[in-house]
């Protein structure tokens, strides 16, 4: 006893000098490795002989551009399958980030689940800027456009029970995290280099969102590595079987066109769960308002194009947020103000689908 | 003692089942908090008045830019100032993160020593590609010029005993670190928009690296928050008292201007330590090869700069590496193969300086 007593105080003081700088965070994340990456791409090279002592002079020089940027963090004790999470049109990977009112997005929400997370700069895009081509920016004034596309509001009014903040800053912040495309957007490009990133890291599920959508769908045909899709408000690229393609639908946005791929390439997305999820404020009826009117027939297209896959023996399922209690979201669903339930759902549906 | 022994063993087992997720990885980054923001910028308006019907008409649509882009870190028990690193011409907040080798930079190295870091993205660069004016990229082949302006070697050949890698892999992620400016580099607008974070975040160091160095001087002199600078081959905005500039200096790259300024702005960089490092292989003697000459001239007038600092009371130091027994490093000592030593150099200084 005269032993036992220190030993075991000797043990506890141990134990407890070493719990100081992780139990007493409990909020702390732990990532286990954290970096950043370029994946894909080419390489252009002027014709000529490079001269050293004219280095402003192209010829014989080279251009590595076209690939994708990644950043990733593996959080310790982590699941198995990464989530890569791609962007959408005239975005980067800060959509994942911090949300433009300054809580966690779903970067930070899914590594404190365990998910190592990938984050995506598409090829022309933020810190994958570097372009094989050349590229003219206009910066044209056109923030409330998507002010209203992207369902806050109608221009200067926030929808009643929008899940975005009322704080100008906000709105600020929202503006500012859109970056242009620093050279022609080519969507065959921008799938090859994600496909790229899927053969580098192995299986993972795929989230994309609004036009990353359609290009999601193309990179999981060509890449079995690709064992899940998210699709956050997906807006083109759906694919039938050849034959089986509905009619274009018009809206007061755009005609809304269906792709038609061989059915041995559409069967390949009927072997991974794939799971559609849509906000708030989506017309029910044909709207005079393009921003608007443009999501009544992405969301009839969607239903349709799940319907097919099903139909084909697929896993697809269509999430209408308002239709399962969850109202006022925007096109950002992940970054909106509920965003802690937005991101419940999605690690629900990978708990369902065994992808946990 | 019916009490004590189970009381002591209960407490052991809960204790050591707290400590299976953190003391079993020794190797874990313990993150308190991340995210990232814009900071600065300004908001152009086109005349005229939004027309919701018209969305591709920029009357009366604002436009959000000239912004910095900042990701940030700050670990469990983190050190009180934080270290905001500023990349080079052409370079991004990529710099600081994963080597072109696929080691840990600065941003995790120096996480690992407990200081929060920033990672700075200027404006009309990488992620805050936004800007409020147009831009043209023309896409020029150009990457043997940075080879041999960034001293990795004289092309094809890499430098002996330079710290790079031979992986060609290496060069491949190194060439693809580069991004396009969106829309002409304005100095005074990355500047504004640096000063702005030091605004927002208090009292830091600040970290810069070639064509940031210059700007960083000036941001040190508009923002006392700019407690210290560690600047890494800054190439250019050397700032004198006015009548004591050197004249400027001739290479075979170009003619080096020194920038005269009011001596009361200058005394404003004495009260704060500078430490300047340069990496190896700068020529001596004047070379026609501008991509080397460039640095003989870059090293000698920093050199003047540091003593006209500590003339005028500062604490400036220069380190050139090779004259401590640190040879072969590039123009990016910070991802270097030696990187790990050139971090605790930095670290020493840190300390050395009461900033840590």
């Amino acid at each position: 006893m005269i032993m036992r007593k220190p030993f075991s105080a000797v043990l506890l003081s141990g134990a407890i000098a070493l719990l100081a700088g992780c139990a007493t965070n409990p909020g702390a994340l732990q990532i286990q490795e954290q970096g950043s990456f370029a994946v894909g791409g080419s390489v252009v090279t002027r014709s000529g002989s490079f001269d050293p002592l004219k280095p402003s002079d192209p010829a014989g020089q080279t251009l590595h551009g076209d690939h994708a940027r990644v950043f990733y963090q593996v959080p310790v004790n982590a699941r198995p399958l990464p989530l890569v999470m791609w962007h959408g049109f005239g975005q980067f990977s800060k959509n994942w980030e911090t949300t433009p009112d300054g809580r966690e997005g779903f970067q930070t929400l899914f590594l404190r689940q365990r998910y190592p997370v990938y984050l995506i700069d598409q090829p022309r895009r933020g810190g994958a800027g570097k372009a094989t081509v050349a590229g003219t920016l206009g910066a044209v004034p056109d923030e409330q456009r998507w002010f209203n596309q992207f369902r806050l509001g109608n221009w200067p009014e926030l929808f009643p029970g929008v899940q975005f903040s009322h704080d100008p800053q906000a709105l600020n912040q929202y503006f500012r995290q859109m970056v242009p495309d620093t050279a022609p957007l080519d969507s065959n490009l921008n799938v090859a280099a994600v496909s790229a990133l899927f053969d580098k890291i192995g299986p993972g599920v795929l989230v994309t969102h609004s036009h990353s959508g359609g290009m999601g769908w193309s990179a999981a045909m060509q890449n079995p590595n690709i064992r899940a899709i998210v699709s956050y408000e997906p807006g083109s690229g759906f694919v039938f079987p050849q034959g089986e393609a509905p009619p274009p639908m018009v809206s007061s946005a755009d005609t809304l066109q269906p792709i038609s791929v061989p059915l041995a390439d559409f069967k390949k997305l009927t072997r991974m769960p794939i799971v559609l999820y849509y906000g708030d404020n989506i017309p029910t009826q044909p709207s005079a308002l393009p921003g608007q009117d443009n999501w009544r027939t992405r969301l009839a297209m969607a239903k349709l194009w799940v319907q097919a896959l099903n139909r084909h023996g697929g896993d697809a399922t269509l999430v209408h947020l308002p239709e399962i209690g969850i109202t006022g979201n925007t096109h950002f669903p992940f970054s909106d103000l509920n965003n802690r339930q937005t991101a419940e759902l999605m690690a629900r549906f990978l708990e369902a689908k065994k992808l946990d």
